[in-house]
């Protein structure tokens, strides 16, 4: 079928209150007589023009014989179709089969083993980004990618795509900063110290951050409990103007669409193959306006990176691209072998973060000094600060009090979250089944048992360490408690904790 | 997440009436209680359990908002997965989150490159049949083998795993017959001629075929014009053994259900390796229990397959997995530079089909030579039936009357369709822009016309070729006519038509 055969004809829109996530579901009844005579059948991809101009919006048809939910002449648009066309209930539009997407064919040429060009990846990202490509085709450019995996050269052209197919912040000053830790660290909530000490020393910081998708926080849901983050990117730019930083979700900026797209369909799949990753972090940043970034690459045998080989190479192709698209960076390779801090969801992650903002003697030392670390890094990009001194003026800023005063500016800045948030009401101790030295925590382990919990959907659900890798514990001793605010979660973070803690004990 | 945490609870089944093709759509209420506290989320997949005992059934979650689709406490089904549950509306089912299908470990390691064995194609066949594949992830499965190809073992591995997870059929006799063109042919109609001819002769041939997926008629679509093809696996083999033949449509059967699964997302994806070719091909026939296939792979510039190295290297695939599979089979290479025939649709198929068997003078001779050629091979895999001798009989039967009495007797015993099926009402020719000879005849873009035409959807849409290669024509002269039921289907034939006849023709 050809996208220039179009359909002409008048249907009505209504609006379907059903959630299909990231997919663009569009319902049509079974006796329309659109639907047979223009041999429409369920799961064709359809266009949605509006009267006039405009971009047709692309969607999956499910056929329906039910009138309450299409009547005839309507067409039923699930959530997300029907904000996207912005359109009132009733408005008249037209359908027609939607071409097949032209760039297919390199993906067929990948999938063949090919190379791509500059042009491919190109037409790719401007396919997916007009939602041309349905799931299938996702996936199938995805595993094509992995399979053969991504030359270098590939990895920056689709970075480039990805960059120029969505909008572009500029921030009018030549020194923009930046953090990324590419995860799989629980509790490793480093970046509103960061982000902090940085903006108190006067340095431009926008930052804005992901939500949890498959671990138990991620930084816009643990600043959530502390302020507003779902900004409009006009009043982003009024608190980064105002306080030299922010701590917000990048989700309501067009940054980067594609990649958006893609993580709809990696998630799932678990794929994380590199090529993809360094294009995801690189073209996010780089649509933010950001000049400056420090990547955090946590090494570890149950995190993301295994071993430094592995490491290197990951550190090399970041370097790789991120030159080759004007963006300096740098790379510092760290302790990945357990979580990071004590609270592991929410709430109690920023517990931990305002014992170390306000030096109380309870604040776990390793995330001030991982904050410190990554702080001083990124301090020195500012030519004025001699190399090596970093460090100590991160510490300055810190024990000074400005680092707290920073942040709170910034909470009311962005709108204090006047709620007090308190760790779930159910707690239940995991204890060590016998004495002897911590010698393994399991990063994946911890992270399940906090999403099981109820993390990141219950701000207050989640893990708390009581014990870290060489400390001792007698038999019996809490080596975590679990806390949740709904039984049924916190049977199921029990459950999963008696099968498998997370933690190894030696004599 | 974890299939031993499973949710116990009860909600009620209620019919959604969507078609979702073959996605397993559950739908369930936003506000329901479960929804929020068991932590499902739109996309997740879970399992619905009826009371008692019996295997989940698998489907993705859509969430609701609108208690006229969904109210508290129900569980929607769209009408796929209805059907499969079996249960009526109102019964009482629990529902938990889906295990993660262990076998995607295999995929992600044929994702890295390597080579599967036995017991993971048998893992992931398992996996698929009960639908614990999403879409994408089928995807996945499928890109992951066309990519770093499959080696001969591994296709022979797929096979024995696809035969395995599904029904076979026993004949009780030695030699069954089959036969199976890998298609990309238009108008290729041999089978309806091919069966009658051998089952005239006494051979088993219990054909099943399948219905049109991409092409303007399959098999089963050319066969409904005449007579019933959606038989009951009983009511097929008293059709069998009554007349040692049949032509039914193969859907009711579950032959080989895996391979259903993955044609419904190798066909949107256009995807068609070799490997998946041969084991969904091969699998197919040996559950319907087969013993002797012959294999017709047309080759041509717009065929399937295009080069005769290519048609060279897919014999031996064929071959290889037949000797290790037990089922003797024989390729033919043949001449697929054209449609067969005059007629593309159901309709004009049928009319030449019946042209031949009658000897009407008019009856196009390359389809009689091509069903006399085929017929005659498989004749020839009768121990009583002298090398080279096959072709002779087939001639002899067809032209003494035979084969044309034994199709009727199939017909009449399949259930003959009375109603009386003629071509479209609305035709147009389709002229030559310049007198000269046709020397080329494009089968995908003939094909293309066909369907936009109505076909296979209104059996008597389709076109009716009337230049072949190597005919001369005269300006202004008619090469085809498109025949249509609907305006709207006849416009975009003609429009495609317009845009590119499939033609080329030479002084």
């Amino acid at each position: 079928m050809n996208g220039e055969l179009c359909a002409v004809n008048n249907l009505k829109l209504r609006h379907v209150a059903i959630d299909t996530y990231r997919e663009n579901v569009a319902y049509l009844h079974r006796d329309c007589p659109l639907y047979r005579s223009e041999g429409f059948q369920a799961l064709s991809k359809i266009e949605i023009h509006k009267a006039g101009d405009g971009p047709p919006v692309i969607a999956v048809l499910n056929v329906v014989g039910d009138p309450a939910i299409i009547a005839l002449g309507e067409l039923g648009l699930s959530e997300q179709v029907f904000a996207q066309m912005g359109l009132p209930e009733g408005s008249a539009v037209r359908i027609c089969h939607a071409a097949l997407p032209g760039s297919l064919a390199a993906v067929h040429r990948k999938i063949g083993g090919d190379r791509l060009t500059q042009s491919d990846y190109r037409e790719i990202a401007k396919d997916i980004v007009e939602n041309r490509y349905s799931r299938i085709e996702l996936s199938a450019f995805l595993v094509s990618c992995a399979e053969t995996g991504m030359e270098r050269e590939e990895v920056l052209y689709l970075t480039r795509a990805m960059v120029e197919t969505g909008s572009h912040l500029d921030w009018g000053e030549p020194l923009v900063v930046d953090k990324h830790c590419i995860g799989g660290i629980p509790g490793n909530r480093t970046t509103p110290l960061v982000v902090s000490i940085v903006a108190a020393h006067g340095m431009l910081f926008p930052k804005t951050s992901s939500r949890a998708i498959t671990s138990p926080a991620g930084t816009a849901d643990t600043m959530e409990v502390l302020a507003r983050v779902d900004l409009a990117p006009e009043e982003m730019q009024k608190v980064v103007r105002c306080e030299r930083g922010c701590l917000t979700w990048g989700g309501t900026a067009r940054l980067a669409p594609m990649d958006d797209i893609l993580i709809s369909v990696e998630r799932p799949l678990s794929l994380d193959s590199p090529g993809q990753m360094v294009a995801s972090i690189l073209s996010k940043k780089i649509a933010a306006g950001a000049t400056r970034l420090l990547i955090d690459i946590p090494l570890g045998p149950t995190a993301k990176v295994r071993s430094r080989a592995e490491a290197m190479r990951l550190r090399k192709l970041f370097e790789y691209v991120g030159d080759a698209m004007g963006l300096f960076l740098e790379v510092v390779i760290t302790d990945g072998s357990q979580p990071i801090g004590r609270g592991i969801g929410p709430v109690l992650e920023v517990r931990d973060l305002m014992q170390v903002l306000r030096r109380d003697p309870k604040a776990p030392l390793d995330l001030r000094e991982k904050a410190l670390q990554l702080a001083g890094r990124i301090l020195e990009f500012d030519p004025d600060v001699r190399g090596g001194s970093g460090y100590a003026i991160a510490r300055d800023i810190l024990d000074s009090g400005r680092a707290l005063a920073k942040l709170e500016a910034i909470i009311q800045a962005q709108g204090a979250n006047t709620e007090m948030a308190l760790p779930g009401r159910l707690h239940h101790p995991v204890e060590a089944a016998k004495a002897g030295w911590v010698t393994v925590i399991d990063n994946l382990q911890l992270a399940r048992i906090a999403r099981l919990a109820g993390a990141p959907m219950d701000k207050g659900a989640g893990v708390d360490l009581h014990r870290k890798l060489g400390d001792r514990v007698r038999k019996g001793e809490p080596l975590y408690s679990i806390h949740a605010e709904f039984p049924a979660d916190f049977e199921f973070a029990i459950q999963a904790a008696r099968q498998n803690p997370g933690y190894e004990i030696s004599r």
